[in-house]
């Protein structure tokens, strides 16, 4: 499986689309403005260019698409009134990979426009020009010129690897790292996240000019423990719904033992480790925030604060369909369309089941991020 | 009709698609070749920039999309062996309105980079880093930041006008200019293309550098003569498939009456009198080529310097493709679905009449440009 050819969020607005199960996602958004705010009035403040070049990382396409645009430009055009500066023309880049359904993006660009126009204005500031870029392609390599960027956030897509590790032959019954995983399997996927993330950092180094800002928010973990349940449980509970269908013959054993998920849920310090060792950027916060599995749950104290009111109490149901939506390619390009209604629903069952019963929530790991001189 | 929201060629990779049907946009790109090659590589000497900026307008999605850029690169890459110099890098920018499919152009950029890097290093070359941009919005507005460019190339797109002119109530019977159309009509379509195009160089001046260059490609005509035959008549023959559907009751004459095609056709003095009237560019050459309306037709000089080989004797089933590719969604937005492929087989069976007694060809006015100090 080429994962640059294989893996992109579902695309298109239907039912089953990232675009209409990205709740989580959204979230994790929200709950990291702080970090992006503080990165961005702190780049243009102290650079104050004419030009300001954001880029978006694994920018997918859905509501989420431009929310970190739009909180970027809003806040440049604040520190402009305040100062009494001219505002910057923006070029925006938004990347993904090729399969991204960037025709999406495109054609809500418009309406994007209007809207950020609108809200900008209402709030008594002028706006810059605004230039839109679609950049396909994997950041597990050089996407841009040498020296043309100063922002570059990613949300949700950094814990995604270029590959699924080599060496990871015996990780039969599983699909992830996993409690029952051996160790050579966890320090493969850890090598191979070491790999990538590294040549992440060096590849951006290059892009990015001096002095420019970084924010990145993996999926992630607090424990030491590669394997540990705050990461790989999600997965785990995916595995159980394909061992039930090799069980009943549904889907062949060989098949199930050959699949296993590209990603990798670093800790804090394992970021912490690789930014240091590339050495081109320094750390200004590394922060862990948490998510509940189902975003529509309102029991946090966050929920008031990012405006969403919808509650469903089918948990079980909108977590289904969020990792649908991130995962059905990923299933369909190895096990084939035949089996997708299947698994996801033994997979609903199961995760209602599990939710109803124990605290299940992700875990999200930020870092902020200074290009060195 | 919003053209912007409208107007695209067919996408995907279909029978009716754009990409599969667009061999006569492709024969005019490599009729247009020695003026493009002349322009970068004069840029290329004289600037010797490190990073290249290239922004193909209205690039379209198929075989044609990467010809130009293709080009491009290998001349400054054969340059830089013949100066002894680095390769710059490539910043390349494909623009088109925010309907076209870019979803398709994305996915076939690793095979066109595969394809690029063999050919360039069989050449005994090597190449620069190239980032890829899909660019969506209107070329009739600015879509690149101040000062960005190096060098535009636009071909069979400014034809395109942003809208249907306002004040051609009268045009009835008709769908573009024809030699039926009143006056106030011709009048009606130039004005608007004036407006369009000094628009257009006015945009493309803030965003090229000083001594850039820009490469222009306009279906267009000889004569001064504005509803002459040679632009107007391919229109004339749909327009009477549709009359034909009009007397058979199957479209309603009003319908018929509201529709005009949002095109015009310049001659190479309306080109240079607009161009000047702007002021930013100076004009090193002003071209007129034409290419027969069935681009299989072999019968051509450049024919065999293209490499085209296919001969179909059906020019009308060929040009019907051709003309479908590019006017079917306007149709469909504006008459519906239903009556598409009754209009298409009553086209095709007038052009094949029409072309086995006329000489048919589409003329095209070329225009190389530099941006003034």
């Amino acid at each position: 499986m080429e994962v640059t050819q294989v893996l992109h969020m579902n695309g298109g607005s239907g039912e089953t689309s990232y675009a209409n199960n990205s709740l989580v996602q959204q979230k994790v958004i929200c709950l990291t403005k702080g970090m992006r705010e503080e990165a961005i009035s702190s780049l243009y403040r102290s650079m104050l260019p004419r030009s300001l070049a954001v880029a978006d990382l694994g920018c997918s396409s859905g509501p989420n698409t431009f929310l970190v645009i739009s909180e970027a430009i809003k806040s440049v055009e604040k520190l402009c009134r305040e100062l009494n500066h001219q505002s910057p023309e923006y070029q925006i880049y938004m990347n993904d990979l090729p399969g991204n359904d960037f025709n999406n993006i495109f054609k809500s660009l418009d309406s994007f426009k209007e809207k950020l126009c609108n809200e900008i204005i209402e709030a008594g500031h002028g706006i810059g020009s605004c230039f839109f870029n679609g950049v396909p392609g994997s950041f597990y390599g050089r996407i841009f010129p040498t020296k043309s960027l100063h922002f570059v956030h990613s949300s949700y897509s950094l814990m995604w690897l270029s590959k699924v590790p080599d060496g990871v032959e015996n990780n039969k019954g599983n699909i992830y790292m996993a409690s029952t995983s051996s160790l050579n399997v966890l320090k493969a996927y850890y090598e191979q996240y070491q790999k990538d993330f590294s040549l992440f950092l060096k590849c951006r180094a290059e892009e990015i000019v001096e002095g420019g800002r970084m924010v990145l928010t993996f999926l992630g973990r607090r424990s030491d423990d590669r394997s540990s349940e705050e990461c790989c449980y999600i997965w785990e509970l995916l595995a159980m719904a394909l061992n039930d269908m090799v069980s009943k013959g549904i889907i062949k054993e060989e098949q199930m033992d050959t699949f296993n998920i590209p990603q990798y849920t670093p800790s804090p310090s394992e970021v912490k480790f690789e930014v240091q060792k590339e050495g081109s950027f320094s750390i200004t916060s590394l922060e862990v925030t948490v998510v509940p599995w189902n975003a529509y749950d309102n029991g946090n104290a966050f929920d008031s604060e990012c405006g969403f009111s919808k509650s469903l109490s089918n948990g079980g149901y909108n977590v289904t369909k969020c990792m649908r939506a991130v995962a059905e390619p990923l299933l369909v390009s190895h096990f084939g369309e035949a089996i997708i209604e299947e698994v996801f629903s033994r997979y609903q069952q199961i995760l209602t089941e599990r939710m109803s019963k124990e605290k299940t929530e992700f875990v999200n790991v930020t870092i902020s991020m200074i290009r060195r001189a």
